[in-house]
């Protein structure tokens, strides 16, 4: 039995809707397991229908387990709605996130009159944020080879050698091991690690000045997400008094984290301290994310967010400030959400 | 002047509107002419904004020419409309597209009442579709690589070697000149041919069977796409004939493209011709599609079109034949529409 299938069933009769079309690549890999494009799943209160194309028929036949392949030939639209009426769905959920304006006008115009269409959004997104097990050591694996490329690049990072070779290395790096990286390595060096999302660039790091990586790793789809800081030379005391009021900002949110705990309370903590220190308006973005199949995904650490953290989910806590044109500094761990507490599944706290 | 931008305010006097929010990071990257993420341009008849956040902001100031850069703080929607009501938008344009139902749902609400949005699609995509010389350069250079990549993994292409080796090697080959794939290579070997969108899989390559390669490579954002068959050994009458055929469909389909000519006509000469063979139930794609900074684009060249090609334009011509479980063919090349007629840009006709 497909558990996250039947968690999904289990929403739709809280939802009470029969019928819910899946189209995100990404909901419909989780849910049926196989890697998927342009495929989407209905999923009723006990059948699930897994919808391609003939490109891809055959090759996810041999894969489903419990699925139901279905071939669609012209429309897909007229496909969704002849299992609709074959089996009694009145109702059907779509997610409004995951349509655009002008494909929604093609399944209304197709929708026939014996179906209503009703919003229901992230329900899929919503299980994918607590993390079962064997999710978990996927990232944990991916973490493994993330902390070998740190220590590796480490002997390379030092004055001449520009942020362009430090990322081929790198390139080098996760190649030889067989995996891709999460989003494109941000190294930046002096003043460009005031760009919170600079771009790699020529520019050769010089003596004295610190050097933010921001780097993920993707092992079998699972996505790692992790910033560090490198300090060459003689550090001044404004690089470090900022640095060292980052990593205490890290550490207060982190301490916070534990099941039930409401979002805005963790980066309020990590702000407030900031604040303490007047350096809070240089720190002009959320404190962290959900990470994942996707790299940003459920929930999002924003200071406006009311709801919990449970157990399961995993995130980022990535304090930072940034001084135009000067440097920036920014320290990004991955954390688990447990029942009492937490666990930095990345390493440990500075 | 940028003349992209300027194309696209005519456009706008055409459809009577004074603004038009280009968000898709494709299109804001083909106006702007710097790589963007989550940055929106607002266009109105004399001004163009690029609207970024805080993390971009420093970077796009050094960057742009002629269009000013705009940082928004808590909302991009309220950015966008202050700037409306500044420079006296009164019918702002969006692309139904590009807006998912929740996003426009916020868009919506944030929308003052001296403000009407009208749907407005396709326009940058429509400039996109006619090639400029300068981008026609990228991809022909893209193409340069590409026919050295499939005489360098010719030799591989051997019994006894697998699928997934051919690509090591292919992405050995794209590494050391320093460009990306257009999308992740398809290398299917005899039965797996005739799944078009095949996995790359551990199978060993047998004789006397043929292999499919589709590839692209990326060039500064520039794609191709190409279908090269490999035959090894001997070849049966079956797979000979049905390769005989496809090139043949191919070579009529192409020898019908000139500025003017209806797509479905194009479609149609090839389709015809493997209907004249009783082999058109086994080619169920479309015929081929537009191809630029986006593997995918317009136009699409399939049977039910009725638009005009136009001079400039950059299509694929890939028509096939696939035997499920037994082999496929399929034949793709590169050509540009032209005043007078065509060329094919990926080399040589079979």
């Amino acid at each position: 039995m497909n558990s996250r299938i039947k968690k999904l069933q289990e929403q739709l009769a809280v939802r009470k809707i029969d019928g819910l079309l899946v189209t995100d690549d990404i909901n419909v890999s989780y849910l049926s397991r196989i890697n998927a494009s342009e495929s989407w799943l209905l999923v009723t209160p006990n059948k699930t229908f897994y919808i391609t194309d003939f490109r891809y028929i055959h090759e996810v036949r041999k894969s489903l387990r419990r699925i139901q392949a279905i071939q669609y030939a012209v429309s897909i639209f007229d496909t969704v709605f002849e299992l609709a009426a074959k089996h009694s769905v009145k109702t059907l959920g779509y997610d409004e996130c995951h349509w655009t304006l002008s494909r929604f006008k093609g399944l209304k115009q197709r929708c026939p009159k014996s179906v209503k269409l009703v919003a229901a959004n992230q329900l899929v997104e919503s299980l994918r944020e607590i993390k079962e097990t064997t999710e978990l050591n996927l990232v944990r694996a991916g973490l493994d080879i993330h902390q070998q490329a740190l220590k590796y690049i480490k002997k390379f990072i030092k004055p001449g050698v520009s942020e362009v070779e430090i990322l081929k290395r790198l390139e080098g790096f996760t190649r030889l091991r067989d995996v891709g990286f999460s989003f494109p390595p941000i190294v930046a060096s002096g003043p460009n690690s005031s760009y919170p999302h600079a771009h790699v660039s020529p520019r050769k790091i010089k003596n004295n000045e610190p050097v933010l990586l921001d780097m993920g790793v993707d092992f079998k789809g699972y996505k790692t997400d992790l910033t560090r800081m490198f300090f060459l030379g003689k550090i001044s005391n404004l690089v470090k008094d900022a640095r060292d009021h980052v990593a205490e900002a890290q550490r207060r949110a982190i301490e916070c984290i534990r099941d039930g705990v409401e979002i805005a309370v963790v980066d309020e903590a990590a702000r407030n301290y900031l604040k303490s220190k007047k350096l809070d308006k240089y720190f002009g973005h959320a404190l962290g994310h959900g990470v994942g199949l996707e790299i940003h995904e459920g929930p999002k650490l924003h200071h406006t967010v009311r709801r919990p953290l449970r157990a399961g989910m995993l995130v980022t806590i990535e304090p930072a400030v940034y001084f135009p044109h000067k440097f920036g500094i920014r320290l990004e761990e991955m954390v688990l959400v447990k029942k009492k507490g937490y666990e930095v599944i990345s390493g440990h706290i500075n």
